[in-house]
């Protein structure tokens, strides 16, 4: 079953972690990395990482990295709140592809949402290839102000 | 804006937590309560909470109980996977009815996925009101057994 597969360390999250694949990035320290969805749901669409816990998914992180983790999203969350004021926030995070995982570093998503304007879908964005740095970056610096 | 409302102590899970409404319960401990969601978007979709945090959403935890909480996602999550042998587990945490928060007391659901089976939406099965203990304490037992 996909949700017991081993940690391929080649994924593009681990590149972007080493610095070997760039990334817009809103918040570093020596454990956390949040950074911009190339493919975003929505305006603000970002993920946060653990960068030293090697991780497929939630089933296979170490306890502590994981509460080190999601006070990560939590302090991500509440500086996306305060710097694009959403209407609201989900937070997602999926194991396994067949619940929509495409890259199999453990990641959380943080989708604001905003009145009137629906989702885009993940897949469809896609589509048209990933959203480029210039178009991510303002957005980016709106969270990163409010951190 | 809803993400910053108060926390309303009379909302359902509160009173789940109390006893004063009935749930069918995988697991319980001093700090956490894990129990199936009634109106599931697939066999096994549980919800878990934190008994004693009085927050609203992500943005409201104090961050000691948001710790305690994301273990206890892990270990049902673990279970979910162990007990029903899904494809995929999608764990989603929404913040602000904008998002799709129905009960303002921070809950992470915990999603299976099953390849061929598409997810139900959590509205369409309100209409057809909760489902009764009787459906899911069947499928509850086969988490509390893999625990």
């Amino acid at each position: 079953m996909s949700l017991t597969l081993n940690y391929n360390p080649d994924n593009i999250f681990a590149k972007i972690i080493a610095g070997d694949m760039p990334a817009t990035k809103i918040w570093e320290t020596d454990d956390i990395l949040a950074f911009m969805d190339v493919f975003p749901q929505s305006d603000g669409h970002c993920l946060v990482v653990h960068k030293k816990a090697q991780a497929a998914n939630l089933l296979d992180i170490d306890p502590q990295a994981l509460g080190t983790l999601i006070l990560g999203v939590k302090k991500v969350a509440a500086a996306v709140a305060a710097g694009l004021k959403p209407d609201g926030i989900r937070i997602a995070q999926f194991n396994g592809s067949s619940a929509g995982q495409t890259v199999f570093h453990l990641h959380f998503h943080i989708i604001p949402v905003y009145d009137n304007v629906p989702l885009s879908a993940h897949h469809g964005a896609a589509q048209d290839g990933p959203t480029p740095a210039d178009i991510l970056e303002p957005v980016a610096q709106k969270i990163v102000e409010a951190l």
